[in-house]
């Protein structure tokens, strides 16, 4: 069992020096300190150490099982999970209106990093609660709000997101489930698939959110509308009643996240599941949207917090593995992994990513708070046009790095690391699912090219490489850092250069669709590796000054230096090497396959 | 359960087209023909796809168990392996003298593909005894042959590799296995790690070889022998006796290949296992490198193997499964998934790959027949240089790509991917053990720049380069395929910059050892990258040459130039970005960790 340690350090050194505590000067949160906000952080890093994150691996071998409709967690998630909701953490980010902390996203977001690194199983439980919470608020009616936001927002009861059927995946319009007017509410026949959390013994009730068709209903996307579904009916005073007509049929036997149960549900299998519609009827993909966008942005949190993870598991063998020597320059003696140059780079690769997306992710959350809170509606605006650009890109660019630093963290422990006991190779069986789901990377990456890039012709990620260009500028400056500034300047051209592309292909009425869906991923992967070389850039800038001031934290300066140079020396590069794909001809992919 | 189809007409193109058969031109093989081979692919092909490929899936379910000693492999796996044995499939490249069927090594590699491909855990058991005939034929004396060889030839017994150990993994240096003279024989005591098909319900008879001490030996590698210790004894006329004091101590529970199994063996837990000394004492490592060069050769092929099947899982599921709608320009309908871009360039990538990665190992093939049949000692040697310098890249190259191609074919597949009944994931898990084994991805590459570049002061390398240069001048010198003549003389510059570093940072008495294990991981991928580009710049050279002539297989053709644009066009400049990080002051890597 590896132990996990929040890595606190690094998360303050974001939110105090990157991000300035730019979400505390928003009038929303003039009550908040940094010092309650390191207050929070450090409670939240004990409780995910001490008491998540030791369950991991024994959630990871037990699995979930389903007797008798009933799923039965592994040992020890109901009670952790309990802990999670005593102690206030479900409902951190959400209005106090409604029961929440009302504590910044950009804090929330910290928070959820370590619930994802110490045991990402049970952290999706609440990412996805969340989600509901987020449906809820924003578009149901007061009754409803006034029944379930309270007990979904402190944790109490769980929401799900039913989305998936069959024949209908990353294409949502085919959606089946009927739902039939009776009465006051909703009867609910179908079935869904890959629910999360969608049956558990955690909580005492759970709130689906389901995507379902009027009787009426147009085909396609517009005749779908949203129904809450919850497992146990409430009456008016909020008392929990029988039980819905909605049942596990079965859970699925996945690669990893085995102490999450991912259920077929089973709706309206005798006379019909009570459902309450939210919202309008036929806007239920777009109500939908609210929550994902939301939870993509939690998914590529999940991934930096499962590498995260993973790379504190490698870092912590190769300190303690003895094996081979060292160099006789260096005295020739048997050597600990992680002395091996090697292993060093593994290990510095692993490191300087998961700081560089962090930054970044942290960054987007920020933003998350000025576009609710700012007192301008210029200011929300912009805001929130980062937020629609940067989404894409911290779910898709940090899973897939996830998946990478975690196969790394495997190849550290070398024939251990193929060993289950070991456990590091359970980061890479769960860091496997964040690219795929909440809408697969390729999604993504066609979410980035076209509503984000080629509806507003690039003004945003132009406005976001302008400030890139400012940090290669303010780096160039810097004698000791000029070298660096000039490659991230590179990687600015070569990203005006590959939305050139983008928006040339794009303005082909023939061809068009087909051209982006070519370069859509090369796009988003360009794209991360410079958005996260910028933040290591801003990164070098403080840890120089703060080393030129003579702050006492030497150390950790210096090895933000080294994160900085990894990134942008040896990491960039391979992000700057898709523009020859993006311009590459996309007729490429009209060849048979 | 995914089927599998050894992709033979990609084989026979390499063969016939890019090789143009040049191993059949040695007089060894004066009586073989093309077509012969042809039928030897063919039906080897009928027996992986139709007898082991079915077993796959099951194998991984089941597992091995063990159960009072005794290994228990998964039901189907000892008939399967019978077929193999009894169809002569085990000595196609062993020597005829013992029993072998003496064909070329590049036909043995293809044939070897076809096993990994269909059941890589299976497929293990002859990679292992593959290794141990050629340590025995090599180092054996005439007795133990005599006693051994013919039965690890036709695979009537199976072979192991000893050698690791707990403490003992990639640094041999340090195995403790005691092997104390007993009359004409040893008795051996220890304990070993990791034994891939260690025991085992297949055949009658497992032939260990051992890395151990003798008791006056020497510290360090030159205290370490090579023995051979049988599972049951075999007496002067062949006939199995009694059980020797060899046993399975416990099977480990792992990521991937279940149904492979790993053992812990106990030898000499009564009296010592009895044991033969193989070649001479204080050799032994020495010994066991001539078997490990030719098993990371094979684990090369194998992640090729296993890739391939992932990709023809991924494309079946692509061809079939209904997702989305092609856009409107393109009829607006109902789409498969592989109708989408993103999904085309995902397949296109997969498929690129996998036929310049083949074609590399191939050629590699090809050089260990001339190496050993070559009429001129000049001839042989030159060959066997490039074996020298291919086999690191083989080995760990194809070994990343194949983790990052099974890791795409279960992106292709959505949610389902994740899903173990699907079965794509498995080929993930099985694939993951190929980067670790045989000498870690990161061991191979520090053998790249250090005995194959730094030795010969890179002219191995540099005789290579000059034929990529040839090749991209051929490319330039056709108008249709110019540009990809640049891109490749490009790469062949990046190439030699890096070589010039390489050896610059080797001259460094104090540091250099440091500065190779930095920039050594990044070289191998470069030279990787490069080489694999010239093979593809030869196939577009033949494709173009055979579209001209009105060859009528022009899809096959066709298909052939998408994947070299890919491999020159996309996938190169990706490994040309190393170069950065070659560059790159290695420094960095002393910083804290």
């Amino acid at each position: 069992m590896s132990p996990y340690a929040a890595p606190l350090r690094d998360i303050r050194f974001v939110l105090d020096t990157l991000l300035e505590h730019r979400s505390l000067a928003l009038p929303q949160y003039q009550d908040l300190s940094p010092d309650v906000i390191d207050a929070v952080l450090e409670e939240a890093g004990r409780v995910a150490g001490d008491v998540w994150a030791p369950l991991n691996q024994d959630g990871d071998r037990h699995g979930c099982r389903l007797e008798g409709g009933e799923v039965l967690t592994p040992p020890g998630f109901a009670e952790a999970y309990r802990a999670f909701v005593e102690g206030g953490w479900n409902g951190i980010g959400s209005d106090p209106e409604h029961g929440g902390q009302g504590l910044p996203e950009v804090v929330a977001s910290a928070v959820q990093e370590m619930w994802q690194g110490a045991n990402m199983a049970l952290a999706l439980c609440p990412l996805l609660t969340a989600g509901a919470v987020e449906a809820l608020a924003q578009h149901g009616d007061e009754a409803l709000k006034a029944r379930y936001l309270k007990k979904l927002v402190s944790g109490e009861w769980t929401g799900t997101m039913n989305l998936t059927e069959p024949q209908a995946g990353s294409d949502l319009s085919v959606v089946r489930t009927r739902a039939v007017p009776d009465g006051a509410h909703y009867r609910l026949h179908g079935q869904k698939i890959f629910i999360t959390w969608g049956e558990h013994d955690c909580a005492e009730n759970i709130v689906h959110l389901v995507l379902a068709r009027l009787p009426d209903a147009a085909e396609g996307n517009q005749g779908i509308s949203l129904f809450l579904v919850p497992k146990r009916l409430v009456d008016a005073q909020g008392r929990l009643g029988e039980r819905n007509d909605v049942n596990c049929v079965s859970l699925e036997h996945k690669l990893g996240i085995h102490g999450s149960p991912t259920c077929m549900l089973g709706f309206g299998e005798r006379d019909g599941a009570i459902g309450y519609l939210v919202g309008e009827p036929g806007r239920g993909l777009a109500h939908m949207f609210t929550m994902m966008n939301a939870a993509r942005h939690k998914v590529g949190i999940q991934g930096i917090g499962v590498a995260e993870r993973a790379y504190q598991q490698a870092l912590a063998y190769a300190r303690e593995r003895v094996q081979g020597r060292v160099p006789k320059s260096r005295g020739g003696g048997s050597a600990t992994l992680i002395e091996h140059y090697d292993v060093r780079r593994m290990l510095l690769s692993m490191r300087a990513r998961l700081e560089a997306l962090r930054a970044l992710a942290l960054l987007s959350a920020s933003e998350m708070d000025i576009a609710r809170h700012a007192e301008s509606t210029e200011a929300r605006e912009r805001a929130q046009q980062r937020v629609d650009l940067y989404t894409p890109i911290v779910k898709a660019f940090s899973t897939d790095q996830a998946v990478d630093i975690a196969s790394l963290a495997v190849q550290v422990h070398g024939g251990m690391g193929y060993i289950e006991e070991t456990g590091v190779a359970q980061h890479l069986r769960d860091a496997r699912i964040a690219p795929i789901y909440e809408g697969t990377n390729g999604i993504q990456a066609l979410d980035l090219v076209t509503r984000k890039l080629q509806r507003d012709r690039g003004a945003a990620l132009n406005s976001v490489l302008d400030e890139v260009a400012a940090c290669a500028a303010s780096l160039a400056d810097d004698p000791e850092l000029a070298a660096w500034g000039r490659v991230l300047r590179d990687g600015v051209d070569d990203t005006r250069r590959a939305l050139e592309v983008v928006l040339e292909r794009a303005a082909d009425a023939e061809k068009g669709h087909d051209a982006l869906q070519a370069l859509a991923t090369p796009m988003l992967d360009l794209v991360g590796h410079v958005l996260c070389a910028w933040q290591m850039g801003r990164a070098a800038l403080r840890a120089r000054a703060a080393l030129q001031d003579g702050h006492e934290d030497t150390a950790f300066y210096r090895a933000k230096l080294a994160s900085a140079e990894f990134v942008l020396c040896h990491w960039l590069p391979r992000g700057r090497a898709q523009l020859a794909a993006i311009e590459a001809a996309p007729a490429l992919f009209d060849a048979p396959l």
